[in-house]
């Protein structure tokens, strides 16, 4: 598993393997369930996650209000989902919703927090996304609080570049423990992993191409969409990274990706949810998505059944 | 006055001519300070602002809490500052917040709502921004409420286009309202324009530098960032768009915008206000914006006063 396997590439105690960003369930009402997101939290540290990051870009977070993040981790921890393997997103565009959220999770003992730069402004200086970090983690004020930072320039358009996190490691060395580099650009994440990871600095991938290249270069694991279902391959991979199988089993799990991401990848994933869960609810998305037109559900699903897709014992999650 | 020339150019009782999107004061510890807001609103109003427009994007609208937002708008109103003059902007990423903000402008009184789109997920579909919009105006579900789209694609980079626009208007003609175009691109406002403004939607541009241009096509005002400081001389180019000194007044206009926009819009401006209302704790900006850097800000000051740019009676509000 995971969890013991991380003790090599990093700290004890620390966050490595198999992340996902956790796919947020609602209503047709639109109302977020708890209850299915518990659920499918539960399947998914049984099946290959070595720890889950709900609230990031899979989950919609941002599509959740602040009381709704709140209310769905406190769900979250009663229900029995550990909270030191729970990594929530936390950064938001608004300073004071980025420090409640943040308190919050550190409060309920998560392991850490996954955190977007404020995203509204564009071309803002890193003068002041450092200033927006270095305000929570000082008003947060909490010894316990590990922030791991959220490059995503694809979609937030608002960069963590390296010399930000350079200031950010020495102004705040103990709570900046590393990075999920969602840029889709491995020189990035070379870049990152040869500057800060001597130093503890615990680099994630956003996607499963990269983890092998990502540990090969010092990092600790992958945070990623497709974890939501296809983490126990992805797990094999990261289990495996130093043995001769690792190029086949990472040519696998591209192999799984590649066909989810012909479509829209949140809609797609939560109708391959909902097949598996035996679940149609699943599909369910809030504005501004759409969910996966019916039309394109069953060659999405017959697809991945082709390639000996499966996801066991979710049915019965 | 405003006021008094809008019922040329549209219905009574709805909004034209000259909007702020009002700047939000803070106090050091960026706490908004509801007192010094409302003293620059009522200033505002009786010097060039036919209504005002706060929680924009000049107001660092998506740097404060829904909390906070609410109750700024309540201190507005209970203030003095009249309901009917204020279009707040309520579009937030979460569904929630948008209809939480929406109705609560409503309940005031606000004559309308300046609404952005969902703004974290980029590339969406017209379905699913339709679908948001149409969420939060069946759940406000009240027919006193009007929405102005904001179109503000260099920042939210999310656009909405004519034909979204078209969707909107038919789904919902007495709520759709209009538009602050601030695209900078007055081949888009003049498409709008053709399409739409006979039908009574209602056309801001989101720079005074199409101001001109905007009510010789059909068009009913601005709602521009330099109107917190400039809307005295912007409200005479409103109200004298048919005149021949009409070219000349813009001209005008646009050179003192042409000396804001060499710097960092929003800190200048709060310098601006800072300066003429001899208030020092204007300055003050919430990450990630930063403060103008103190060398550039007398600089700023004496250009504008050799231009003979003043804020009478600022310093007594």
């Amino acid at each position: 598993m995971a969890v013991e396997t991380s003790t090599e590439k990093s700290e004890a105690g620390r966050l490595a393997g198999i992340l996902a960003p956790v796919l947020t369930p609602f209503g047709q009402d639109l109302a977020p369930d708890a209850r299915r997101l518990a659920r499918h939290c539960r399947w998914l540290l049984a099946h290959g996650c070595a720890a889950l990051a709900p609230f990031g870009t899979t989950s919609e977070a941002n599509s959740l209000s602040v009381d709704e993040r709140e209310a769905l981790l406190d769900a979250l921890v009663s229900d029995g989902v550990p909270a030191v393997r729970l990594m929530p997103g936390t950064g938001c565009c608004a300073l004071p919703d980025s420090v409640r959220l943040t308190s919050h999770a550190v409060r309920r003992g998560c392991a850490g927090v996954l955190m977007l730069p404020p995203f509204y402004y564009k071309g803002v200086s890193d003068d002041g996304l450092f200033r927006g970090f270095a305000e929570v983690i000082e008003r947060v004020g909490d010894i316990r609080l590990r922030v791991y930072l959220y490059h995503i320039p694809p979609v937030a358009q608002v960069a963590i570049g390296p010399r930000l996190v350079e200031r950010l490691l020495r102004a705040y060395p103990n709570v900046v423990a590393g990075m999920k580099d969602s840029s889709g650009d491995f020189a990035n994440t070379r870049t990152l992993l040869e500057a800060f990871a001597k130093d503890g600095f615990d680099v994630f991938v956003g996607s499963e191409r990269f983890l092998l290249e990502n540990l090969r270069g010092g990092g600790v694991g992958c945070i990623t969409a497709t974890g939501n279902v296809n983490a126990a391959a992805i797990e094999r991979l990261f289990a495996s990274w130093r043995s001769p199988d690792a190029d086949r089993l990472q040519e696998e799990v591209n192999a799984i990706r590649s066909v989810v991401e012909k479509l829209p990848v949140i809609p797609a994933l939560k109708v391959i949810v909902a097949d598996h869960a035996s679940d149609p609810a699943w599909v369910t998305v809030r504005p501004p998505l759409v969910a996966l037109a019916p039309e394109k559900r069953e060659p999405l699903l017959a697809e991945l059944r082709a390639r000996g897709f499966s996801m066991p014992g979710l049915r019965e999650a």
